[in-house]
C-alpha cells in the first residue's frame, strides 16, 4: 500500500466521451478517455467500468437505476466513485442517484465536459482532474464536479448550455472549489452522513414537470391525471403564484382529489418559493399542495418520481418533502427567520 | 412648454402597489402609489391610469391585449410610456406586447417592485425612477426596468424568486444602467425601430410550453394535439437535446403531421440552443421542428402565440422565427460564425 487512493470510473457517455460521425457528435466508451486517464493514473488506482454509452438527452430512470445499483454494488473496494455523465441531463441523474443511494458512506462525483475529450481546448481534462480529487477526499456524499467547482448532486442545475460554467450551485454554497492551494473543502456545504448505507432505486416515472404560462388551461390537471400521471411538479410563477383567479384551482383540487400529489416550486432559478405571502400562494397551501422551497426543479421531480417509486401514501410524500434529506433544501430556524 | 417629459403610467396592479389583507398580499390601484408619484412630478407630467388591479400570477393573454391597446390608442399624447407590473409573469407581457406593438414608436417602460412600495425598504421607489428615466429618453421600444438595469422586454426573465436583482437580460446586453453619470444607455444594445406603429393584438392560447425531463412519455405529445393545442415550445436539454431513443421521435412526428409548429428551446437559462451539433438535435430538423435559438422560453412561447394568433400557417411561422424582430434573437454572420 502506497496510500494512493483507489477511484472506480463508471462511464455512461456523454459529450466528455464524444467523436465527430456522420450525423453529429456521437457518444463513444472510455477508450477515447484513455489519453486523459494516463495523467490520472500518476495520481490515482483507476479501474473503469464502461456502463453505458448515451448522449444524456436519451437517459432514463432505468439508467439512473443501473448507476445508483453499480455505485452500491462496486463502491467498497473503492475509496470514491467517479459518474461521467452527458452534461443535459446530468444534474438530473445526480438528484436521482442522491434519493437512491441513502446513507451512502464514499463520495460519488458525477462530471462530463462541454467540449469532447478529443479535443485540443476540450474542458474534460480539468473536470476529470476536480471529479478525482474530489473523489478521493473521502467526505461521502454524491456530487457534481464542473469548471474547478464541486456541488452537491442534488442542488446543480446546467445554467449554460454552451458555457464552460455549465452548472451552478443553486441556494447553496459550493462543497468544494480549486484553487493554488488544492482543493479547498467548504465542511459547512457537506452534508452528514445518515447511514448505514442503502439501495433503493425503485422510481416511479408518473410524475410531470408542469412549468406554467399564462393563460395556460386549467383543464391540463384533469388531462394528466386521466394519463395516469400520480404526481405533478408545478413550476410555478416567482414566489409559487399559481393562476387561481379564471378557474385555475379547479383542476388542481380535481387532481387533488384523485390522489395525485402536487408540488409547488418556481420557475425563477434562484431563491425559494413561498406560498405563505401571497394570497394566490395560501389558497394553494389550503388545498394541500406540497412547497418545494428552494430546492431545485431537478431535485423535487426526481424526489416527486423517488417517493412514488417507494409505495409512500400522500401523507408521508408530504412530510418527506418537509425534510432535508442530503442538504436539497435549507432548513428554516423558526426561532429567528434566519436560514441556516 | 417647459420641456418636461409627457409621461403616461399605466398600472396593471401587482406587489408594487399590494398591501396587507386578510389572507396576504393583495393588488390595490395607483392611489397606494400617490406618495411616491409626488415624488416624480418634480421631473415629469405624469398622467395615471388604472388598467386593472390584478396579481399578475392572473394575468393572462387577454390582459396583455389590454394593455397593448392602451399604449397604442394613448400613447401619441405622450413622450413615453410605464406600465407597472407584478414581477411574476413581467417577461411573458413585456415579450407579448413587444410582438403585439411593431414598429412602436415611443419607449414603453414595465417595472414593478420585489417588496410593496408601502414598505419603508421597498425596492420600489428606485425601479419607478429608472423606468419613467428610460420612458422619457425617446428610445422606442418595450423595455423592463429593474435593479437599476433596462433591458428589451423581449430579453427579460425573471430569474429570482425573492431578490431585488430579479430580472436578467438573458442572451442580450443590457439596453442602459443607472450609474452616478445618470442613465447611460448602450445604443448597441436598442433595435432600430422598423415602423410604421401598429397594433395586431391577436393572439392565440393554443401554446403548451412543454419543459422535457428524463423518462417523459413520447405520448404527451399526442395528447396535446387531441387537446386541441396548435403550437407547443419544447424546453429541451442542453443544446436541444430530446430523447429520440425509445420512441420520443414517434410523439413529435405524429404532432409535427397533425399540423402543430414545435419550437425547441433550452431549459438552461443561459446560451443559444442549436441542433446541428448533435446526432439527437439533427434528427428533429430533418422532422420540421423551429429552432428557438438564443431566444428566451418567455419570448418563444409568446411569439408562437402570436403567431397562430395572426393566423400564420406552419410555413410562415418557421420563417418568422428564423427572423429578428425586435431584438429577441441574435442573428448570425454565417460568414465568420461570430454572434453580433
Amino acid at each position: 500500500m502506497d496510500g494512493r487512493k483507489r477511484i472506480l470510473l463508471l462511464t455512461t457517455g456523454g459529450t466528455i466521451a464524444s467523436l465527430p460521425g456522420g450525423t453529429g457528435l456521437e457518444p463513444h466508451r472510455s477508450d477515447v478517455m484513455e489519453r486523459q486517464l494516463g495523467q490520472l493514473r500518476s495520481y490515482f488506482d483507476i479501474e473503469v467500468e464502461d456502463l453505458m454509452c448515451l448522449d444524456s438527452s436519451n437517459m432514463r430512470p432505468a439508467e439512473w437505476q443501473t448507476i445508483a445499483r453499480s455505485v452500491f454494488e462496486r463502491r467498497l473496494d473503492y475509496d470514491g466513485v467517479v459518474v461521467s455523465h452527458g452534461t443535459d441531463t446530468m444534474a438530473y441523474t445526480a438528484s436521482a442517484v442522491t434519493w437512491m443511494l441513502p446513507g451512502i458512506d464514499r463520495p460519488v462525483v458525477f462530471t462530463g465536459s462541454q467540449v469532447p475529450l478529443a479535443e485540443a481546448l476540450s474542458d474534460g481534462p480539468d473536470n476529470l482532474s476536480t471529479a478525482f480529487a474530489m473523489a478521493a477526499q473521502g467526505y461521502a456524499g454524491v456530487y457534481l464536479a464542473f469548471d474547478r467547482r464541486v456541488m452537491l448532486g442534488c442542488r446543480a442545475v446546467k445554467v449554460r448550455a454552451s458555457g464552460f460554467n455549465a452548472f451552478e450551485s443553486v441556494n447553496a454554497r459550493y462543497a468544494a472549489q480549486v484553487s493554488n492551494r488544492g482543493l479547498v473543502i467548504d465542511k459547512e456545504a457537506l452534508q452528514p452522513q445518515r447511514g448505514p448505507a442503502q439501495l433503493r432505486p425503485e422510481i416511479s416515472c408518473d410524475v410531470f414537470l408542469l412549468k406554467l404560462t399564462p393563460g395556460l388551461s386549467p383543464e391540463i390537471f384533469e388531462h394528466l391525471a386521466d394519463m395516469g400521471y400520480r404526481g405533478i411538479v408545478i413550476e410555478a410563477f416567482g414566489l409559487g403564484g399559481v393562476n387561481v383567479l379564471h378557474e385555475g384551482l379547479r383542476g388542481i383540487r380535481a387532481a387533488l382529489a384523485r390522489g395525485v400529489s402536487i408540488v409547488v416550486t418556481t420557475q425563477c432559478l434562484y431563491d425559494a418559493s413561498d406560498l405563505g405571502v401571497y394570497q394566490v400562494g395560501r389558497q394553494l397551501l389550503s388545498l394541500g399542495v406540497i412547497q418545494g422551497r428552494d430546492m431545485t426543479s431537478e431535485a423535487a421531480m426526481t424526489k416527486l418520481m423517488w417517493a412514488l417509486g417507494q409505495g409512500m401514501a400522500a401523507g408521508h410524500i408530504c412530510e418527506l418533502f418537509s425534510r432535508n434529506l442530503a442538504g436539497e433544501i435549507t432548513v428554516k430556524d423558526e426561532r429567528n427567520g434566519q436560514m441556516r
